[in-house]
């Protein structure tokens, strides 16, 4: 008979290795990963509500760069960001603005429906043996969930939900949500690096200080009270008199009107989506942040402020209040992944070892290291 | 009984796949391109007018540096840019004036004749069985076409004249043209790409408006009238009340007076020399482009422009107007070329398709693969 | 019966071949070198004087980062700088102060002691069975010579000394010497290629001026009297009127007392300790040249230059005029050194051949050779 699920302890029974330091530098394994990890599996690619009808934006990932269409009102498209004719890329850094019914090509103005097929070979004149269905875009899955897009460069694109965990947020507006703000910034570390330093908070206390005083259970370096059965561990979630990840603690407009007391109480609901992203919903907003490898010791990282229309329009609403905690907790954690990945490449470390606290590091090298051996 | 020459259509007969992405991409396939191709074949190495006698210069090649000495008056050798002794370079990124008899290395003094044998060790006293004639520069083969020096570093370098079609020029004044003005500029492709660029006009009327104004053929896709059975295509080169490629398309000066009636009325007349240089002259001046690989995805691409010595020198003589005109249609081409290198890096994507026009790509991708099957 | 020691040339009795151009260029070549060299030798790793109390400090080398902790008075510690837990660096390029008996690492707080023992896991609470003593830190042989650290990261160091010939400074009061002075440039040459230009003199004449004025055998393209029978090559060791590598050739302060007069004479005092230091002892202050192999082309090097400390507060002290003669040496011979590299990169050049005086060349190959072949 087993125990009851709220007595069962998340903690390690036993301090396994981490993974080994190769994992993080050497070139095959990061190609291996591409391929069977970041090519396989769903992909944040942003906010529609960033992406105005009739254009064309490149994404880039990890498994290549894909071309999205927006077209009319909410139809999108996705392809590989290459024209079959002699391999252009069909959108640069810069959006395109396009007629929402045909993708043309820049460089020979080869043109494609929003479905990829070749519908004109502009001056081109193929023989008549030529086959225009075999020489369509490259299409690549997509689906739009309340307003996030998301992509998966798969043939064979695993199911899109319920496992990602997106139901966590139903009591959010999701979809009428704007963007406030966004920055990005490149990190010289690997991807799962970064991913392992979110896993855990044992580094809280010494990382983040002003975090673990919006926090008081990040101070014990556990993250939530589940894992302790320290004095008052079940205590407030956040600093009494706060309400949210602000510089004051105070919520920067309405708060959401249909979220849970629960919801209300716990002050941030996590929402983690491997191999790219995580969504942080809070009373007031939510942030996502998503993470692009680069090569092996590279990372680019983005984070998004989404708020309420109405809230941004508010008069005296504070951006900088909202967006200067989060950030800074960011700049602590890209710090620290950086010195990690440094340590990480001296000669004759072979691997680390895992505390019991840090069992979702250890969740995630076991969904890591089964996608490999796949 | 073969059909007359001028009722064989150039086009190709069907849609042959181009070359696979690799080939624009892999070190691999680069180093035995250098090897094959740069090594063996005859490479542009700039005007003689632009070297002074008594002056040493560094030739950069995809095979490597070159250091090309041209003495007195018309003197020129080329070697390796190495000195036998421990392996400096013979001459830097400066040109190195010198007696035009000697060549002595900066490092430790060895001197050698034009010929490259070794003169001089300095202040090193070889034992006496130390063969000095073992140990002179290694020559590189050279030669001089009408002011123009051309380099060969394979031991076994083929013809110079005339497959090179050089002889096309044969009405220009070649040998005593000056360089008025010069540009370089490094494009993330690889030099591939920028020949396939070259070799098609599809990419004409969208990405060269103002080129395919001056050259109404241009505006239909096409690289001559021979190609096409359009209307009008039999009609003049170049845009009424217009003679050269000048941005007022007025001649730039006098024009050569040895033209026949058809080059005045063409316009143009191109000349390509793979693997790095073509040449077009025109009624008033002409001009050279030659590219060096540098990597798999970066080639340098330098541009030459010759005028007749009284043409520079005439009052009111506008170099902006000669100058711009092509300058843009190599910026325009440079940019479609980083476009289309972007494209080829796109995983999954295998091979582009040639259309019927592309012939002359058909062409050079035969040249290239004929030499690395060799 | 052997010759007596003074009458047995240096010089070469052949011109035997350099080392392959493959051995400054090839990563595996590198690689090997790194492992088999510059992890098994004793390495320099500056001055106690420039290292205060308390302090950690990070210490590059070609086979690895390590941690010097310097505790309180002459206490040393060396280890890897990578923290057992999860990889962390434990000091990146600032140094940090600490208590000088805990060194902690600053992404989770685990502390150890100046043995490299874990005392603490901070927040971690790792299950029984976790081996404290099998997660300390990587300890790094030190030693400490009359003021100079010196490491090893070999698990069986060889021994310090004597062979390393540190006896031929004897005389100078190394202990108390200040660091009055340090540059440091990153060369773009592979480290064999600075020692083989320090390892002759034969570059002199060409590339240093004023080194081969104060030094008069330098003029003949030797680095000793013993080398040459030319008249004159046992005339002064310095320039008349001159005592010292100094621009004006005059000491910068006082002289040390305890010289011998053949040290006196001689004007400077070589002790060279491969792979990556040479000290040089004049009568009025001493330099140390140390190199950093950073890749297979690029090269850290680092120069300090020491005096008496009341040398340094004299009033009228005049430091560049100290600096500035060894610095110009040594921009010197690091272009040359570039120049060396870049024509080492030629194609088709396999190796050069080395001339009688290149002696100490041939020396520093058979060195490394022995170590490679190991």
């Amino acid at each position: 008979m087993p125990e009851p699920a709220e007595t069962v302890s998340p903690l390690l029974k036993s301090c396994p290795p981490s993974l080994p330091a190769t994992a993080y530098i050497d070139p095959q394994w990061y190609a291996r990963e591409c391929d069977r990890i970041w090519r396989r599996e769903w992909i944040y690619a942003g906010r529609m509500n960033d992406l105005p009808a009739n254009t064309l934006r490149r994404v880039e990932t990890a498994a290549g760069a894909c071309l999205v269409a927006r077209g009319a009102e909410d139809r999108v498209s996705a392809f590989l960001n290459v024209c079959p004719h002699r391999g252009a890329e069909l959108c640069g850094a810069a959006d395109r603005d396009f007629n929402g019914a045909l993708i043309t090509c820049p460089y020979h103005a080869w043109a494609y429906d929003l479905d990829g097929r070749l519908r004109s070979t502009a001056f081109a004149t193929p023989t008549p043996d030529f086959d225009r269905a075999a020489h369509g875009l490259t299409g690549v899955a997509h689906r739009v969930w309340n307003g996030c897009l998301f992509l998966c460069l798969s043939d064979d694109p695993p199911d899109f939900s319920p496992d990602l965990g997106l139901a966590a947020l139903d009591n959010w507006p999701m979809d009428r949500l704007v963007t406030g703000h966004a920055m990005e910034v490149e990190l010289a570390c690997n991807w799962k690096v970064f991913w392992e330093n979110y896993n855990e908070c044992l580094h809280c206390p010494g990382i983040h200080p002003a975090l673990s005083r919006r926090v008081p259970v990040y101070r014990q370096g556990v993250m939530s009270a589940a894992e302790t059965s320290a004095p008052g561990a079940a205590g407030p979630a956040l600093e009494p008199g706060t309400q949210s990840w602000t510089v004051d603690g105070r919520p920067c407009g309405p708060e959401f009107p249909d979220l849970s007391a629960a919801e209300r109480a716990a002050g941030h609901t996590f929402v983690t989506i491997y191999p790219g992203v995580f969504l942080v919903a809070h009373v007031d907003y939510l942030r996502i942040v998503s993470l692009t490898p680069l090569a092996p010791e590279r990372t680019r990282l983005r984070a998004e402020w989404l708020f309420a229309p109405e809230t941004l329009a508010a008069p005296g609403f504070d951006l900088g209040n909202v967006v200067d905690f989060a950030a800074t907790v960011l700049a602590e954690d890209g710090a620290a992944c950086e010195m990690n990945q440094r340590g990480l490449r001296t000669p004759g470390f072979r691997a680390g070892r895992l505390m019991p606290q840090e069992f979702e590091i250890r969740a995630f090298h076991d969904w890591v290291l089964a996608r490999l051996d796949d």
